[in-house]
């Protein structure tokens, strides 16, 4: 179960690129439900954090995620964390619809909050997330991990602000996934949990549309759900697309799925092409198809001086965490705008909502 | 204004396979409005149709004509064509909205009828041909050169009829072209003439989802166009994308446009990626973008055994031509049924109706 065969302990690890000096910036994590919490663990260390102590209920997870980060305190309650004036920001990977009640507790203890994504799964807790942050000054941050913890998706983001490929009017993203029904939680097959697929594996893609284009707001024009396959899974959504159109007129299309098929090599062949006046980017996100053993970070830049590919593994890194940390630490926006964090959740949301069962 | 250039003069010659002996099946050109006509040409012949004449108003096509194919008589008007006996099929590359017209004379002349996609621009066009070919019995085939004159296309149909990835449930193509707008013609820009981008290039999407799927009608869900970047050009979409969902529960997603950067080493990067139950499929056909001179016909198959890539370049040659012949000689439908030829045209003329303007 590593990252070949699954993506749910996605969980790179980058170059130390610590922004502050030890014991500047302490966090905490609570709730282990998706293997998510070690990507966001890994990028806050590397960037300069200390992880203080942890709190699950589930002392398997517990025992796991104290075995990877040895120095960390074994809490015994969530309220042990939230009580610890020391601890600045909380980490969390709860179930995808508790992670807004548990962000909730973490703000109105006055810490600052970063969740795995989808960070919410509907427009109630978006409210409640929102009345928090004006209520308390806090942050509910998110860990938007297909853009802020892939090297080329960083790059990409890098190129397209030097111009590279002009004006962007597109981004086409392709989100397969394996679906290792074997060992996957309960809770990943009820939809009431997990959110369904637009709003799940949905979130990365439309946080890359907006990155990406720039758009601050967005329609959802049309958006698709399907179990093509998985009857045995009546709540799952096997398949899930939409069609997105941005306040700026840019426009997105994604397919997000679980049908990665067993002799891949990877979890899943993500993309992304990006559509610009000027030119145009590809990612191949984690591996490049039909090459044996092959590395992720692979970026393909075509306009109109030339037609490029790099490999940026190891080369790019995630400056997302420094930021964060530096923005929790001086109440600024860098790494992220809150506005930002949560219009890519309530487009997800929507999406989810309007969707139109088509198998 | 090569290949690389000019998707226009896209040619492709494959090896002789003759399916008749010489002079069974005469055939004939008539209007080359679009290079099309040199592909639509050259298949026939590598199957084994004798070119026997040509007729287009404007003296210098039928010079360029009449040199690539020395041997074709250069006729004097249509009519010479049309009543000429020993014709059995007529090809045409006219002005798109002027194919069906020309399809309705053929057909009246007793002759089969070999266009240029888009085969039609209106459903009004596309109730005339029908209800010619009722009344005549005749057919009114179609170029659709993306899929069967495209090597790594033949390929991937031969893959999922053998059960390669299970059951195809999404075919998500993109069809990028180079504009060139120096030496297009005027009509090309002129959107009575060209039909909209949805119609025009989009009908090689459509074909391909409902050959590579087995839907035999499908309902156009969402369709966008767009001048993102023409303004000199009103009446040019640059842009368009369209979401179907078929009759038998498979979902297509396309996006064409007009967008290939001058670096580019090809007129575009057109790619096919087709999910089923049981793998997928990527093609890459006509290059392979970031690697210096490549080749097209790329395909790559991963599914629960394997992860393959195969280069079929030269190997699988273009069965359509052969089969078309014989269709016409037995009338028998094995190249293409003609209700699927209308099928793709009835969609593409509604996605293109039915096209929200974003931008």
């Amino acid at each position: 179960m590593g990252i070949k065969s699954d993506g749910m302990n996605y969980a790179p690890k980058g170059k130390p690129a610590p922004v502050v000096k030890k014991g500047e910036f302490v966090f905490s994590a609570i709730a282990l439900d998706h293997g998510h919490i070690y990507g966001q663990c890994n990028g806050l260390i590397e960037a300069g954090g200390v992880l203080k102590s942890v709190y699950d209920p589930d002392p398997q997870k517990m025992d796991k995620f104290c075995e990877t980060y040895p120095n960390v305190k074994r809490a015994d309650s969530e309220d042990e964390i939230l009580c610890d004036k020391e601890v600045q920001l909380v980490a969390g990977a709860a179930v995808t619809s508790e992670r807004c009640s548990l962000g909730l507790r973490v703000m109105s203890a006055g810490k600052d909050y970063f969740t795995d994504k989808a960070p919410l799964t509907t427009l109630e807790q978006l409210s409640a997330a929102k009345a928090k942050v004006k209520e308390t000054g806090k942050k509910y941050m998110v860990y938007y991990s297909e853009r802020i913890h892939v090297e080329s998706a960083v790059f990409a983001g890098q190129l397209i602000e030097q111009g590279a490929i002009g004006k962007v009017i597109q981004v086409l993203g392709l989100g397969p996934h394996r679906l290792g029904a074997s060992w996957r939680p309960e809770w990943f097959f009820k939809k009431e949990k997990y959110g369904g697929i637009l709003c799940d594996i949905g979130s990365h893609q439309i946080e890359q549309f907006l990155f990406y284009s720039g758009a601050k707001d967005a329609s959802v024009v049309r958006s698709q759900i399907a179990n093509y396959n998985h009857p045995q899974y009546p709540e799952l959504d096997d398949f899930g697309d939409a069609v997105l159109v941005g306040d700026n007129g840019a426009s997105h299309y994604f397919r997000v799925d679980w049908f990665t098929p067993d002799g891949l090599q990877m979890w899943g062949d993500g993309r992304s092409f990006i559509l610009g006046t000027e030119g145009f980017i590809e990612q191949r996100k984690y591996m490049q198809l039909g090459e044996k053993d092959s590395k992720g970070g692979n970026l393909y830049l075509a306009n109109n001086k030339e037609e490029t590919f790099y490999n940026v593994e190891g080369k790019v890194g995630y400056p997302y965490f420094g930021e964060l940390i530096l923005d929790c630490l001086n109440r600024t926006e860098n790494a992220m705008t809150q506005e930002h964090a949560f219009k890519a959740a309530e487009l997800c949301v929507r999406a989810q909502m309007q969707a139109v069962k088509i198998a």
